[in-house]
């Protein structure tokens, strides 16, 4: 099965990622706590037959009371509210793997999975933020190495459990509503779970939700060739894109795995507006500064957690050398090392200047700031090469840059047949191309089918 | 604030309390397993204009495979998912203090609010089961004693967290979303969790989601005379349900309590059928038995986990000794004790026979076997005697025996003038006229309003 379209979601995280959403005109400031909110965002992510909508997650209150929050309601409940309400769209839920437990979890997202008839893809994390350790007992925060090896189990005990109870369409020959090889124990054992199992709920409309990843540190990388099916990276550009295909692929293949069934998904920031230039005024007020010299003043003072330093001499206009953006490796440093790492390999490649790159990425992602055909463009160049599976686009302000993609990007994409003009029925699985984990996992029940 | 109308959920577990439910003539077997089964059931109590749904939870697979599961998908996501599809019914969810962290069940609870508008109920319960132990690497399941303090520091970290974050209507002066005074960490340092908060979920439509408790032991009791707001109590006998009122009002008094605060919500196992004999002989065929004999043999040979004996010489028409039913107080016997109490206390009080009690009782609830009418008239004697806030519905086999209470039992109580005709937008908790907690509960932010 390969995927036929380009796989496109939408971030509905608060009022978007600009810190400005929030205040921003005609908005209400009390929009991020209204639950219609994010309702209405999926009926027009749905009305732009768009295949999902995305939420990341932190369990913890964002310290910042004067940007809107982006994480408020659990996204179970969330999505399991807008399941009821929205049909056909798909569901990229964040949850993490250091503070949830695996049956629960692993009985949640089978629930959801089964609710919206196979809609769910689950977006792994280790969690990576001391104030979200601090609501679970668990300070100070584990190390990287070890929240991976606990992400690494977590997800063996999750696909067994996934498996557990393959509810057959026939009555057993007694009479009996299923029989015992279809509900077996799982009797899992390791360094930081027990879990006898079976799941009390049945194997799901694509045997189990899709299996998305985010980290992009050598640990997080790893653990994507292990498990993600779907990998949600900053790649900001084109050689970024094809290195990570190209490692995934070697460590995929180095497990066992076949690579073809990881998809490469990464975010895609959108400043639109009628003129390019309209978008670069956008763009520099979404920021809170007046031109494009406070674009590159802030970038230089924000930097990413550590402050890049120009040496003496040069200028916005000159090539950027990688080697001045420090790493953030350390262990306990509030950021990821994805992120970093994403835009100094960009720098390298592409030999941007600081006035080009501060147009080019937005906390690490890909930006494009420009007209609604700038955008179509910008995505059906990636689609056309090969490089991505699709974008998780990550709007400034919800619900109305949401509703500028919907009615005029949207379009130009459909006329190019890059993405279909109504729903088919399909599960998010399927419009990925992705196997059947039934028919590859060795072990599972169904293996033999 | 008073209850100005008879409080009434319908129990949607599975396909229904009997055992023969899945393979009833009708049936699909499957049903179970389908998360439309269960959307259906909730419209179905809409259009009776019920309070709510509710659904008890035991997070393992049910071993007995010839009886359809109880338990299949995790409450939250169930109802998250009906809220999104059916406006106004009240949710009454079970989950375990003792299998989530605070912190998460604490959001997901208050999410589910939000997104309903107030309907939440939350039946806490601390988990009896060993086979849900298992599923969370705790085995031996820990003694009563433990998953009492647990859940006593569980709901005080809970209650906490809910009032941690009072967003205000106005912006504050500054032009921040909220300020320090509104959103506090809590701070929670004790014998099982350490959280610091706040949630990040704000204050909730209700304040916080009704609490809602299921246990009957003595430790279950002294839970809910601190917790309860609601008390789903196995109450077969008016004295049985005169004496826990009583024993309540003394604990709660003593915790400094208002016991104004606690209603009484008994299930209620009904047989409806056209006749009482039709009734008597659709019950005999739910128990899977071919006569009023073999309801008989059938209450002595399963008992209440230990099988109660007649001495020789005395019949099935002779009163009952209490002396005869062994209460099971033993830690790590399957059961719970409030149950084996009731009916002890049943037997103590109205001094039925054996063939009286098996008419009475199922599974300790009280049992109503009869016509449409009778049905209402047992309801409507409880609660014009003020004895009750009202029911859980238990019905045999869903949705059929829920079409037939809506359609002829809930005529009779809307005449009587004891349940509505239509909602009128209330949220549960006004409905059951229970205080606002952020009026009652001492140090939390809106105390002072």
């Amino acid at each position: 099965m390969s995927q036929e379209h380009l796989f496109l979601a939408a971030s509905i995280n608060g009022t978007g990622w600009s810190g400005r959403s929030a205040r921003w005109p005609g908005t209400s400031p009390r929009r991020f706590a209204d639950p219609a909110h994010y309702v209405e965002a999926a009926r027009i992510a749905h009305r732009g037959v768009l295949d999902a909508v995305f939420v990341s997650d932190h369990p913890a209150l964002s310290p910042n009371a004067h940007s809107g929050p982006h994480h408020v309601f659990d996204p179970i409940v969330l999505f399991s509210a807008i399941t009821g309400a929205v049909p056909d769209i798909g569901f990229v839920l964040t949850a993490s793997t250091t503070y949830n437990s695996p049956f629960n979890l692993a009985r949640r997202l089978a629930s959801l999975d089964a609710f919206s008839g196979g809609r769910l893809i689950w977006n792994a994390v280790s969690s990576f933020n001391p104030a979200v350790a601090a609501n679970y007992g668990s300070e100070p925060l584990p190390p990287r190495e070890e929240r991976y090896r606990r992400a690494g189990e977590f997800l063996d005990v999750v696909k067994q459990l996934w498996a557990s109870w393959d509810l057959p369409d026939e009555l057993a020959p007694d009479g009996a509503l299923w029989d015992e090889a279809e509900a077996r124990p799982i009797d899992h054992h390791g360094e930081f779970y027990d879990v006898r199992g079976p799941l009390n709920v049945p194997v799901g409309p694509q045997g189990h939700p899709v299996i998305a990843q985010a980290g992009a540190s050598q640990h997080g990388l790893d653990f994507a060739a292990r498990h993600a099916e779907l990998v949600y990276a900053p790649l900001p550009g084109k050689e970024v894109a094809r290195d990570r295909a190209r490692l995934l692929t070697e460590r995929a293949t180095a497990y066992g795995r076949d690579p073809d069934g990881i998809r490469l998904f990464p975010g895609l920031n959108l400043v639109i507006a009628d003129t390019r230039e309209e978008a670069y005024r956008r763009h520099e007020a979404l920021q809170g500064v007046a031109d494009e010299e406070g674009l590159i003043q802030a970038f230089l003072t924000r930097g990413f957690g550590v402050t890049p330093e120009l040496p003496p001499g040069v200028g916005p206009d000159d090539p950027l050398d990688p080697a001045w953006f420090p790493v953030l490796t350390a262990e306990g440093v509030f950021g990821t090392v994805g992120h970093s790492l994403a835009v100094t390999e960009l720098v390298a490649s592409e030999r941007l200047t600081l006035r080009q790159l501060v147009r080019r990425v937005d906390g690490s992602h890909r930006l494009i700031v420009g007209t609604p055909r700038d955008v179509a463009e910008g995505i059906l160049d990636w689609w056309d090469d090969g490089l991505v599976a699709g974008f998780n686009l990550q709007l400034p302000v919800l619900p109305d840059d949401l509703v500028r993609f919907v009615d005029e990007v949207v379009p130009i994409l459909q006329a190019a047949g890059a993405t279909p003009k109504s729903y088919d029925g399909s599960t998010v699985r399927e419009r990925l191309g992705l196997p059947d984990p039934r028919l590859t996992t060795p072990g599972t029940a169904a293996v033999a089918r």
